[in-house]
């Protein structure tokens, strides 16, 4: 078996075990967002801001993935949500089996969420492969990062339902050509969603909000899909 | 096979490929600085700088991973030296064989060197566990990410040689506690060395050139090893 195979393998034993996390979160009518960026782009800053804006009118809740430390979660929690942390031990991103257990183990705190956010380990690249059982993938650019990742990373921006702009308030202070980004992102994901923002300022935070509400109310709203037997 | 199995079969093929690099660098006195950080910490603009400044006494060149684009080996050769772009398909690091082939097709270009750069693929986890022949690893934190990430990625911090943190200009406008950052860095790896730096206002680029002639003449002084028979 070589290693393509054994990659094969992996992947859609972790398409089967997403396919069972869809359904369930269908059940509860629960949104889940897969939230992607490298280290330090503000993925829990993000979460720390949107769980003490939306905490007192949605059931939130959190899983954070990372190699080493229980840090994350805990500042979410200090935000005042449930959120689990899952240490991956050297791998670069979650699974789905990981996010089964977690909930298995974490029991009815993270049930019948509205809005689950699953904070990815920190990487662009190994996350983008797995299927979490997410509704939509989004990807963070902090813009300290440069304005040519979209291209260098074309992956996740392409599949990311939603690519945030983190850090608005250091544009000032950095070379960032933002309506190049824009740009980059529109030709890889023509109908993906781009929002700048940044959690400091609250700059764009309104929009985040607001479309968090919105998918979650078109999950609910959609009518059920009904298998026609002709 | 399982997985792990393939793993450590890769980890040992790519082990053997990196010992006959190291042996050939050793060879060609060349010093090999395998640079990781996430995306967007700055690698390239450090090895622009750095080779504007030293390009009059010193040969260098670079070859650069990426998962797409040609863009930082072609921000190299704007700069004045050699450089190799190697793409690596998706795949989240380098690996020994690629940097093989790449000196290969390169030829005299990247033959005899004195520095020898390889910016790795943007990832703080994937390139740590494959040795490229580099004489020492150099990790970038850029003092946006956060100060949390060396016990949140310890492998690499425990492993490089070197810390370096990067846009130091941005201090004012950033809550980021550099004597925490040091004394984790100090706590993973009490022999590594740390650097404050800002490419944008040279802050600490004296001695990330001292360090590297440094390197450089204990590689090529450095006696001989002699094997002695009994």
């Amino acid at each position: 078996m070589t290693e393509i195979d054994v990659k094969q393998r992996v992947l859609a034993a972790n398409a089967a075990a997403a396919d069972a996390l869809r359904a369930a979160f269908r059940a509860t009518g629960t949104l889940v967002v897969n939230i992607i960026s490298s280290p330090g782009s503000g993925k829990t800053t993000l979460l720390e801001v949107t769980a003490r804006a939306l905490k007192s009118r949605l059931r939130l809740g959190g899983i954070d993935g990372d190699i080493a430390t229980e840090r994350d979660a805990e500042r979410l929690r200090s935000a005042g949500i449930p959120a689990r942390q899952i240490l991956t031990g050297g791998a670069c991103h979650l699974d789905a089996r990981q996010i089964e257990k977690a909930l298995g183990e974490e029991g009815p705190r993270l049930a019948g969420l509205d809005v689950l956010f699953i904070e990815n380990v920190g990487n662009l690249i190994c996350p983008t492969s797995y299927d979490l059982g997410e509704d939509f993938k989004v990807v963070l650019l902090s813009l300290v990062e440069g304005d040519d990742k979209p291209l260098k990373y074309p992956a996740i921006f392409a599949r990311a339902a939603v690519t945030v702009i983190t850090k608005a308030d250091l544009l000032p202070h950095v070379d960032f050509d933002l309506s190049a980004v824009r740009r980059q992102v529109a030709a890889l994901n023509p109908s993906g969603r781009f929002l700048v923002t940044s959690a400091r300022s609250g700059e764009g935070m309104e929009t985040w909000y607001a479309m968090l509400e919105e998918e979650l109310a078109v999950k609910r709203g959609a009518p059920v899909q009904v298998e026609v037997v002709p």
